[in-house]
Order: C-alpha cells, then sequence, then structure tokens
C-alpha cells in the first residue's frame, strides 16, 4: 500500500447483541460473525456490545490471521462491549467514558452499568494515520416520552467534543457505532455539524441492500437523507429492521420500513479526501441460516482516501447558521433535563430529611422510654425497631439518589454551558 | 501581541483548599487571592480546590476587569474545583474526569466525590492556539504503605494518554496543577516522558523564592533536579512546606524543606520553542498578614514562546529505554492494584452469598413456623426480624462494593492492557 496515492479501505460496523445470559443464541451468533468476518476480509472492524470478554478473546483467536491487530475497550461493571479488530498496526489507544450514562436505579435498562463510552484506535493504515472510533450512545427505550434524551444528547455532545480535541493528530476519522439516535434527531444532527463528520450513508454513491442486489441508489450530500431513498423503494439503510427475528416487533409499528441508529461516519483532517463507494447493510437472518447477526443490522462501508494537493480545510457538513440552530434546539433540551434533574435532587433531599426527622423522633421517644417519661400505653417493639430500619433504608436510599442527582445537575449545567459559550463563539464570527 | 515573534507568558497556579465549611479562613483566603491576582496580572491563571462555585463567581466578578475569560468545571458531587482564568479568550473547553479516584466509602479521605478530572481549556493567544490544562490527581494520605498508588498511576496515565490525543491542534502545551507526586515518583516520571512534557522547575534560568530575592539558583534540564537546588540552598521549589501554618507538620517530619507537588508543565509542539525564564513560589503567610493564600504554596512561572524556523519535533525529557523502564515500574504499580482490587472483589462477593444465604435461612424458617412445623421454643420475633434487617444491609453493601470492585478491576485491567502495548511498540522500535 506504501506510496499508493489511493487507499480502499473495507469498513464493518455490528452492534453484536452479546449479553451474557440474557441474548438469544449469542454463542451461536458470536461464531456466525466470526466467520463472516475471517470469509468477507473488512479491513477495520467495530463491534459494539461483546459484553463477554470470552467472546472477544474467542473472536481474537479466530480472527488473528486475518485482523492481526486488536482492542477490547474495558469500562463499567459489564464492559464498554466495545472492540475493533484491524488489519493495520494500532499505534495508541484512548476511552472515554461519558459523564452521563442513565440511572442505576433502572434496573431494567441496565445502561448505567455498561460504562458507555466511545473507544479510540489509532490505527497507521498505509501511508497516513487513522483514528478510529467505536462509539454506543445510550438507548432510547421510548421515542414519545423519552426520559433519556438530556443525557444522550450529553453524550452526543461530549464525544463531538472529544473527536474534535483528538483528531487533529490524524489525516482521516472513522467513527462506526450505534448512536441510538434516527438520522434526523437533535443529537445526530449536533455530532455531525459540529465535528464535521459526514455520513457513509448519505455520501454514499451506491447503496445495496445485502442479498437483493437492488444497486444505484444515488446519494447527494445532505443532512437528511431519507425522502429520496424511500422513494426509490431502499431500505433506508435501516439497522433495526422488522423482519430480523429478535426486533421489538411493537417498537417498529410506526416505522415499517424499520430505523436506521448505527452509522459509519467520517472526515478527512488534513490533505486527504474520503469518498464512500459503496454503502451494504444486512437484512435479518444469516443467508441459509434462521438466525441473524444480531438484533441490529451490520454496517458495511467501502472508502476511497486520496491525497490532494492542497490541505483540505474543516468542512462542517451542516452551515454555520445552521449549526448555532441545532446547538440552540440541543441545549434546550439539555436545559428541560436539567430542570427535571434539580427536582428530583429536591425530592431525594426532602425525602432523606424527612428520614432523618423521623429518625431523630423515634430516638427522642426511646430516650423517653428509657428515663420513663411514657405515662400512656408503649408503642409495641417489633413495629417501633422495624419503623427504624425503614427510616435508616429510606435515609441511605435518598442520601444516595441525591448524591447521583447533585453529580446529574452538574454535568447537564456544565454542557448547557459550554453550548452556551459555542454558541457566543458562533454568533460573534462575522 | 500580533506580529510580535516571541510571546512572554507569566502563569499562575494554585490549589487553593477552600472547601465550603471545612478549610480554614477560606473567605478570607480566597479574597487575597483575588486580590493578589489582580494586582499582578498574571496572563493565565490556573486554579484547583475552588469546591464553591460561589467563590468562582465571586472571583470571576472580582477579576473580570484584567481576566475576561475564565471557565469552571463541573463534575462529580462536588464539583472537579477547576478554574481557569484567561487574559486571552477561550476558544473551546473539555473536561476528563479520570476512570478511578479513591473508594465511595473512604469517606475521611473523599476523593471519590470530587470527581477528579483535567480540564481542558484551548485558548488563542496572540498569535497561536495554547491548549491550557489544570489536573487534580488522588491525594496521598500516607507515604509508606499508599493504597491509592495505583489509582493515582491510572490518573497520571489517563492525564498523559488525554494529552497526547489532545496536544495535536495546538502549538503549545501548557498544564498547572496539583499532581500530589514528588518529583522522583513513578507517576510524575510517566506522564512527563510519555508526554514529553518539561518541568518549568528544572528548566527555569533562574529560581527565586518569593519576598527572599534568592537568586540565581541556576538549572539545566534533567529529570531530578533535586540535589543540585538542595546544594545551593533553594527551598527546592516545594509547594507544602512546614512554615505554612495549614501544613500537617507531621506529614512533612521526613521532609524539613518540605515536598513539590505543585507543577507548571510544558511543551511546544509545532514550530515553536518555550522556555522558562523564571519561576517563583510563595512561601507561607501572606506578607503582612498572618494567613497564607492556602495549606499549598502558588507557583508562578515566566515562559518565552518564540517561533523558530523549522518543525520542532516530539521531544520527550526521557529516552526511550528509560521511558520503556517507566512503563515497566507503572505497570508493575498497577498490576499489584489489580490483584488488590480483584482480592476486594472476591471478598465483597463472598459475603453478598453469605448474607444471601442466611436471608434464604430465615426465610425458611419463617415459611417453617407459618406451616406449624418448630416443634421447640420458637426463635423471638424482634431478634428475627433484627437478624433480617441485617442480613438485609450487608446484602445491599456487599453487593454495591461489588459492582464498585469490579468496575476498579475492569479499568486497573485496561490500563495494565494499554501499558503492555506501549511497551511492546517501544520494544519493537528500532
Amino acid at each position: 500500500m506504501e506510496g499508493d496515492p489511493t487507499l480502499r479501505l473495507r469498513v464493518f460496523d455490528l452492534n453484536c447483541w452479546a449479553i451474557r445470559y440474557l441474548s438469544k443464541r449469542r454463542q451461536e451468533r458470536v461464531r456466525l460473525i466470526g466467520d463472516m468476518l475471517q470469509r468477507e476480509g473488512f479491513d477495520l472492524v467495530l463491534l459494539q456490545e461483546v459484553w463477554s470478554e470470552q467472546d472477544y478473546s474467542d473472536l481474537k483467536v479466530k480472527l488473528g490471521g486475518y485482523y492481526p491487530f486488536s482492542h477490547y475497550f474495558r469500562s463499567g461493571v459489564i464492559g464498554s462491549g466495545l472492540c475493533i479488530f484491524s488489519r493495520f498496526p494500532i499505534l495508541d489507544t484512548l476511552l472515554y467514558q461519558y459523564s452521563l450514562n442513565g440511572y442505576p436505579y433502572m434496573l431494567q435498562h441496565g445502561d448505567w452499568f455498561c460504562g458507555k463510552s466511545v473507544g479510540l484506535d489509532k490505527c497507521w493504515c498505509g501511508i497516513q494515520p487513522l483514528l478510529l472510533g467505536s462509539p454506543q450512545l445510550h438507548a432510547e427505550y421510548c421515542r414519545e416520552k423519552d426520559a433519556y434524551l438530556p443525557h444522550r444528547l450529553v453524550q452526543a455532545w461530549e464525544l463531538a467534543q472529544f473527536i474534535r480535541h483528538t483528531s487533529k493528530g490524524a489525516d482521516v476519522v472513522l467513527l462506526g457505532g450505534d448512536l441510538n439516535m434516527h438520522p434526523e434527531d437533535v443529537g445526530i444532527r449536533l455530532l455531525r455539524g459540529w465535528t464535521g463528520l459526514r455520513d457513509a450513508f448519505a455520501e454514499a454513491t451506491r447503496f445495496e441492500v445485502s442479498g437483493r442486489g437492488r444497486a444505484g441508489c444515488q446519494g447527494t450530500p445532505g443532512v437528511s437523507h431519507q425522502p429520496r431513498c424511500l422513494s426509490q423503494g431502499c431500505e433506508d439503510g435501516c439497522t433495526l429492521v422488522p423482519n430480523n427475528c429478535f426486533t421489538d416487533k411493537s417498537e417498529l409499528l410506526p416505522f415499517p420500513l424499520g430505523i436506521r441508529i448505527d452509522y459509519i461516519l467520517y472526515k478527512a483532517i488534513s490533505s486527504f479526501i474520503v469518498k464512500c463507494e459503496e454503502l451494504k447493510t444486512t437484512t435479518g437472518a444469516v443467508p441459509g441460516m434462521d438466525v441473524p447477526f444480531s438484533d441490529h443490522e451490520a454496517v458495511m462501508a467501502t472508502l476511497h482516501i486520496q491525497r490532494q494537493g492542497q490541505a483540505a480545510g474543516a468542512t462542517p457538513s451542516t452551515a454555520e447558521p445552521m449549526l448555532a440552530d441545532v446547538v440552540t434546539e440541543a441545549r434546550t433540551e439539555v436545559g428541560v433535563g436539567l430542570r427535571v434533574a434539580q427536582q428530583q435532587r429536591y425530592s431525594s433531599g426532602r425525602m432523606a430529611v424527612l428520614a432523618l426527622l423521623l429518625l431523630l423522633l423515634q430516638a427522642a421517644a426511646a430516650l423517653g422510654a428509657l428515663a420513663g417519661l411514657d405515662a400512656g400505653q408503649p408503642f409495641p417493639k417489633l413495629s417501633f425497631c422495624l419503623l427504624a430500619f425503614l427510616a435508616v433504608g429510606i435515609l441511605l436510599l435518598a442520601t444516595g439518589l441525591y448524591l447521583f442527582h447533585t453529580m446529574e445537575v452538574k454535568m447537564l449545567h456544565g454542557t448547557e454551558e459550554q453550548m452556551r459559550m459555542v454558541l457566543q463563539a458562533l454568533q460573534e464570527r462575522p
């Protein structure tokens, strides 16, 4: 590849849904993913939700021949679930864990325990350094009443800031992951607008739904790509589709074609240009099998990286007045989340104070009884003890919640403040 | 400053020890710090442990005339305590919170609640962008048996990685903060070796202990600077000194001159050279007052930034074979921490299982009693309930500890793995 002015990169991205004990037919699917990656021979493979280190180790052994370089990012209680396999040497790695990631008491959602992060690898692809990121953002459990939207926006903002600050040392930035946002959502517009990252699906000169050979869905650069693709009958690059046996069909009722929440994004920093030649997705079951690779569809992009004569400036995909609108919209949502968090902090603080008062009252009554001051019927000992334990339990729980919501308020406030600074800078620019 | 080939920067760094309700004479000291900063007119001011947002707001109002740009970094329950005041416009900010920062149950130390971080501001200083970082690392409570060493090493490593990855977009990197490490400690050697940052104290052509006018302690670049300075009777740039009325004298017994744990570090990235012209520290009480600014001494450096003809390469202050030794040493310590964390995880897991077994036993006994199977003396109800509550309490606590130590193991393991990769790369290099 050395000396070759163009580099053709085949990139694979998949949310593997490989949670030990919980994900259906996990081991079989991980084996199928390994077989396919070995057969297809991509250049870079970005996987999310590989929660079991054993699965990663098995994949590493299996893929070692074709992908000699790999990295598994560790964080949180369960792990980040992120790993990268590469044909090119990995020079350096960095993990950024988002400051907010749901609530520890929402056990049924469990995002808090995952330590959701963006994992960054710096690779040396022949002639140029390439920054390779694999992010995952907080899941959306209810689109109509999305309690996690402010957290996801903080994550999208932190991801954008992280990419902006770390990308200067590379020629090309490549991001592939499950962003848990629809293409028109404010978070994805914020991420793309503020970093200048381009959406491989929107930029692809050829889009092909794997296994059907429907080609020629020509793309023109733009923020939202859906109407064009829908009108041509494409599956719109969706990665959560109704004909995948593991998806929740009721969740997809308002979206008969499915939704697109997994992305490959890229940008050239210095004197390079990147073009997306082709984009593919899988569609449900693996050919010849009754099981898909995951509950998400894989995204596969073929990118062309070419050196050009002069250095390319930063070319954000969103014009600055539009960017200011997007930041304002995101800031409003973060502000709404901030007020909710302040309210929750106040409620848990009040609950802690009430429990403390109850305990003090009980202590006074107990002291009174000891001093022989209680004239009437004594309070039954068992109920008295149960009440005291209940009060202690509530006090501990409420204090924990108060501390947690204090942290949440701090981070939402910090993000809102950063966005305010950026808006001011955007408005002051000539 | 525009068009001027050299830039003279006066930098101020201080750990303010401004904890609401806990720090002695806080408001008076914050007022004194504000007065001095206003009077002295530095270019960049880096403050740590400003835990109260009210103190920051007061300083911002007071200093607004001379330092029109400022930023306060929010994180953790109490906050990061970091803030920056600048004469130059702040273009962008980023906060990186270390993945490990002590233990939540060590309430008497409290580092866990602070959300210790490194705050990064990108400033525009006349003709060049400058990356300005204000870090604080976990405190050292007992040097002989330092239980927090692995956490501090993970923080030093993350700080180094963060600086390496974010510094490419700037011409000059400047870091000022309380690193809680002596100059010869493995953590500071790791940070300096892996980033190429230079220690302003070691590089200063003139070192002056403020208020005494003892000048001419000539410096030559080197890793450790102590023997030279000691032989000339300098105070060795110490920032925790015995004649500060707030320092813990017993802690300083083995170090009669004090210790140096606050640093100003810098490096030039592109076609610039940076030289430290002068370094000063405060020494105890504010002149004419009976109170010092803080329990730490302030560090003040005058830096010269000059454009040079050709781009300067990365010039790490530690040669690569030495760097490999430092990384190996750090990795060994992280490995020790990993084994301790694994042991703690195992102990808390075992405790949780025992509490669960006790609960199940009680449930079986209760069910037996309900079914009329207990032949002998019934267990007193009150003691039975108390025991059940105790078991529930232990179960919850032990589960919490298990989750916490699982996260700790993941992060220590991840850092050890990153260090292994770096060592391999260092050894493979020709």
